[in-house]
């Protein structure tokens, strides 16, 4: 059955729902892995909660600003904390614009007051940008600095790009969100497709998650290592338990293969691989 | 956080999404576990599908049957069949009536015209009821025969309830969903809750769906198995293993055991064992 067939909020859950049960996804959550503090349910629990704002989202029912708070404050409540902060800045301006094209008009289009909403969203989640200029979200006085340099929320994210590969997803014109698709549409169908593709960015792009959280020479080190699996030395279960075991958690890269999935399915891809779907 | 923090739509797919995570469930479809043609994928979609059944049962928008219908309508057009039928019959009218009290009063109103919903929505779903009567919903004459019976949607349930515990429930207000809810709040928090209240049920009740697809002798074997690992003689993953390798799939209790889930959730049961929910 075609993307088409389902509302973009059932969409936009799906990919979600798709992403988080693919196995092995090295590194991340799955259906065979949980993180002590972060399970399983805690992703799906995340996805059902996500309803409202993502209906928000796809009736136009507010600024990209306050979906995206509505969203994280729906979502933060459970034990498991903050699971798809990422991967809703790149769903929300996807299912208000409908694809890629119209995403990027709705980010042109980011105010101020969006940015604010951003930033208390932020406030909401616990999550750390390990920054320490006077733009962290964990800063006092950052709305201030908003409200004073007339940042937009896409001028946070073009200061946040160089170091953040969702923020350069909304600046660059969502180009990794865009091979994300592509590579699914080569890699057949279902969760083995979503495999395929996920280590396929693995073995290409530096996680900047990874980065953020355990220095640039351990996202190079698992690239590295995802480009020794594609190549045929090793399994990806032993990438998987080498960073499982060190807490390396391509979690960026998680957020943009969800995306990837939302526009794969928009465009037809066939997620079902039982053929009669 | 408690049932009522979300509301009913979420509740209701919250509960299903739980009982099909919680794990080792003997026999059905679990995190660890897929059936060749049904999958776990299959049941998360479905979960996700029901959307806009379950936001019209929670609006009371429309008839039980015209809801049931849609439901049923949304959620079978992917590859995996039917995975969710009966925990429909039973979340259907919980949502709308919002608690057992409720959904009692909902199942005393249904009409013909539900009656007829429901066999349309059964037609939909290829599962067969396995009965060879006049009545069976496959029978070309079954809505004709309910026009001229005059049967509600209620007599349909009585009429199936000697051979089928999901409907005894419409019919007997209940009782195993209350034991299932009343299991889950002496049994803890989390999934872990659920697998023991679900071990439970299975050793004290012979699951319908069993007995319909194997025999009573099938369905007693299980039940005694269940009652030797709740006993401390063997492991509740050799059974899962027995019931898998067999076919032997409990469908009924798990049917209950989604809305003993939801029930629970509305009386504030903790389904985050990890403690900050």
């Amino acid at each position: 059955m075609k993307g088409q067939r389902y509302p973009r909020t059932e969409r936009a859950q799906l990919a979600m729902m798709l992403e988080v049960v693919s196995y092995p996804k090295p590194g991340n959550v799955d259906r065979c892995h949980d993180y002590p503090d972060t399970r399983l349910e805690h992703f799906l629990a995340s996805i059902i909660s996500a309803r409202r704002g993502l209906e928000r989202a796809e009736e136009h029912d507010g600024r990209i600003g306050e979906i995206f708070r509505q969203i994280v404050a729906d979502t933060s409540w459970h034990g498991g904390g903050n699971t798809h902060f990422g991967a809703f800045i790149l769903l929300v301006p996807l299912v208000m614009g409908g694809d890629i094209e119209g995403a990027c008009r709705e980010i042109r289009q980011t105010t101020v007051a969006d940015a604010i909403d951003f930033y208390r969203a932020f406030a909401l989640t616990g999550v750390r940008l390990f920054e320490t200029d006077e733009l962290d979200v964990n800063s006092p006085d950052a709305i201030d600095m908003l409200c004073e340099r007339k940042m937009t929320l896409l001028d946070v994210m073009r200061y946040s790009a160089p170091r953040d590969m969702v923020a350069r997803e909304w600046t660059e014109g969502f180009p990794l969100t865009k091979r994300a698709a592509r590579l699914l549409h080569q890699s057949g169908s279902g969760c083995g497709a979503i495999v395929r593709m996920f280590s396929r960015l693995l073995a290409d792009e530096l996680d900047t998650f990874i980065i953020k959280k355990h220095g640039a020479a351990v996202a190079e080190e698992t690239r590295r290592r995802a480009r020794e699996v594609l190549a045929g030395r090793g399994r990806l279960e032993e990438l998987d338990d080498w960073c499982i075991s060190r807490g390396v958690n391509p979690g960026s890269l998680a957020d943009i293969t969800i995306a990837g999935i939302y526009v794969a399915l928009t465009e037809g891809w066939e997620w079902d691989s039982s053929g009669r779907g």
